[in-house]
């Protein structure tokens, strides 16, 4: 399969080249990536200043963009070959729950909708990880699962994997996105000038993270599967907000 | 009401003033907003920085950060008195079908989800609008609603004006988010030492636009009016994937 | 005169609109300034993207870019009609001894060299100015005396005034730049996510301060113009370098 | 010798890895640098957010700043042991007459200005170079007679070099920077949304360039050695200035 892999911590990330180097024993696989760090990127796109790219070793492509930027390139226009597929990671903490909204790595899945298959963006949930190889496994799997048995072309996947050796994994589970406690409120500090600044904090932890939740899953040891919408419509607010409407 | 008012052009942008202009006369309205234009910032968050903030004229707060940024950094710390409601806007150019995962303006409503009123986010359909009290008007009458008849407080909604005078909009219409064609390919170049640059093209036309879509509703001079989630998941296909998934 | 002001604090700042406002009693005047804070940015130029400028009112122009850029576009192509001098300023904080190196104010002045009259960087040596027309009624006098005895058109003037309100001034001096001891070592601390940063700090105090200097004559109330140098080249040591390469 | 490299390419950058062989045969070398290309950076600091850095590889340490920032960074804190000189480069294009004031090169040498041997910047006056070696040996053979003969450690060199194998270059010439020519009017255009943005164009060609000059020196096949100033005050003015501020 003609893969194109792609994340949101750069393109030298050790996550994307754990993730290639698995890919790679039996896959095309190209990597279109931001040059830095992009994390909390989102689906973001670069539109007020153009975007260059430089080759980083042999088929290691970077871009002064964002993971969006880095995949809608790779897809129109960049790469003499379009790919079948887009694969964002494996990234250095998890995307579960309202992360996901955030997240540059599923946004760069996102880009790849609309291809042959499935885009599938993966996460180790540790920050600090130890074993990307079990992540690039479980990304091994699910493509190899891809090859037998279709799913819908436009699915987008959000997998998140425990940090554990691959034999201590418990399983897979299909789950909905939880959802998380509201983060701490902004740090407020000076910088050495004396002059006031905020820091964002860090996401707060799972409160809808009850079972069938993707939080669940990984708190339990298992690989968290969870389908994800690019149409954000709220399709079943549509009836009621026409009543409402009709107030007006 | 207590309104916070943010947007994705920057702070002093003439859609965000217009419509504090006329909010102003009933409610009680603060602006936080990016200090410049940050179209295109979908949901990202700046973690690898601090924000600053800085104050211009009495009631507006400036902050060098995303739209997400400025309503979190609002919401959680910032302002003494947290608002009741979030309203992103007056975006100068339409927020409709795909446009909404990459908007600015959706995602400074998103933030606002969770106060004790529906986050609107509302943009003039033109990218040169004549017409921002027609849209000002129009935010203030669903604010209006809202005083009389509630809905459920995590309610989102995104409306598109179309750029008129109020008296000609042809009414208000509850629609769901359709799709645009793909972008055209990217544009390659040269910046003026020789070297290639790349610059993302507009978004394309409405592609699935027929009846019943916000595309739909602005061509025939309607306010288009679509709830939206923040929660992605793609519940209607859990069950199926888990069935796929039982073949890893 | 007609006199493009710029500066490094942004084309809102209080020190710029101090400096427009006296100086449009008497001149033509103009601005084209960073769009936000550049402190520190030197005689930096966006070469890798576009500028793009915007009007914030009726007379001032804000360029997304630094203030070198700024002046850069005002004399070749920007505007209609060539200033014929550059004043940047006023600086919220000093420009002296080794500041002149990293200032964004110094740097839009120089570009301002080569025009009918000397450019002119001006600073209040506050970090938080309570005598802004001071500073201004400085640079008026300056320009008064410049339009009776001219002054080489290539010199650039660094000036700084005391935070004095202007009858208690000591004078003007003219005075060559001192030198501070280095900066305290940088600030190594963690981000909120336990990630290790490092903060450049503040300059030190003066060192070489003594008569005859800058920092000398601002410790004693009075004016500092120093005249800076454009041209690099050091050339007392020509001559016994060329002796050194001989050796090679 | 213990040198610290740098430049304004990146600290990827084909030209500092050469420089990093050629030296690493006979010094200790490390590498702090950019984590980009920050042409035209000039001595600009960052200071308004804080600076991050990561390894690549054992030996390069990038930095999210400029090379100032790179520079002071490794000489006030970050490196245990304080480097004898530095050294940045090699840069891909010429830094000559006016150049040195824009050039983030000449600026990372500029930090190194104090250290116990002259700092020294260097640059291959091709874009596109295709001898890289014959600059590195050109730094190299510089090294060496510093150590065999000093001179003043506050010393500057900026040298640059054709870009022709070392056996037919024509020798080393000190010699003051020329000036260039103003570079065209900036280029107005349009993004592909159809809003207006300029582009700066490149640094004219020499203007005083005759014998004596840098860049007469380059015409003529020879490596060209500045001696560069710090101190920017233009002590021959000082008096007829003193004069002239007599009639405030």
């Amino acid at each position: 399969m003609r893969i194109l892999l792609s994340n949101d911590d750069g393109c030298t990330a050790p996550g994307l080249l754990a993730l290639r180097k698995r890919l790679a024993e039996q896959h095309d696989v190209t990597i279109v990536a931001p040059d830095r760090n992009r994390s909390g990127a989102s689906n973001s796109l670069t539109i007020l200043n153009p975007l260059r790219v430089h080759r980083h070793g042999d088929d290691v492509i970077c871009v002064d963009g964002t993971p969006s930027d880095s995949v809608h390139l790779a897809l129109n226009g960049l790469l003499d070959e379009r790919p079948q597929m887009v694969i964002s990671g494996i990234n250095a903490g998890a995307n579960l729950g309202d992360d996901t909204l955030y997240s540059g790595t599923v946004a760069a899945a996102m880009e790849g909708r609309w291809l042959g298959f499935p885009a599938i963006a993966i996460s180790n949930v540790s920050i600090a990880p130890k074993h990307w190889e079990t992540s690039a496994e479980v990304a091994a799997i699910l493509v190899e699962r891809l090859g037998r048995e279709a799913l819908p072309k436009d699915t987008i996947l959000n997998v998140n994997v425990p940090d554990l050796p691959f034999d201590e994994l418990k399983g897979f589970e299909v789950c909905r996105l939880g959802h998380r406690h509201r983060a701490e409120s902004v740090t407020r500090t000076a910088d050495p000038r004396g002059r006031t600044i905020y820091w964002i904090n860090a996401a707060g932890p799972g409160a809808d993270a009850g079972p069938g939740t993707d939080f669940h899953a990984i708190d339990n040891g298992r690989v968290a599967i969870t389908p994800l919408l690019v149409d954000l419509t709220r399709h079943s607010a549509l009836e009621s907000l026409s009543t409402w409407v009709r107030g007006l």
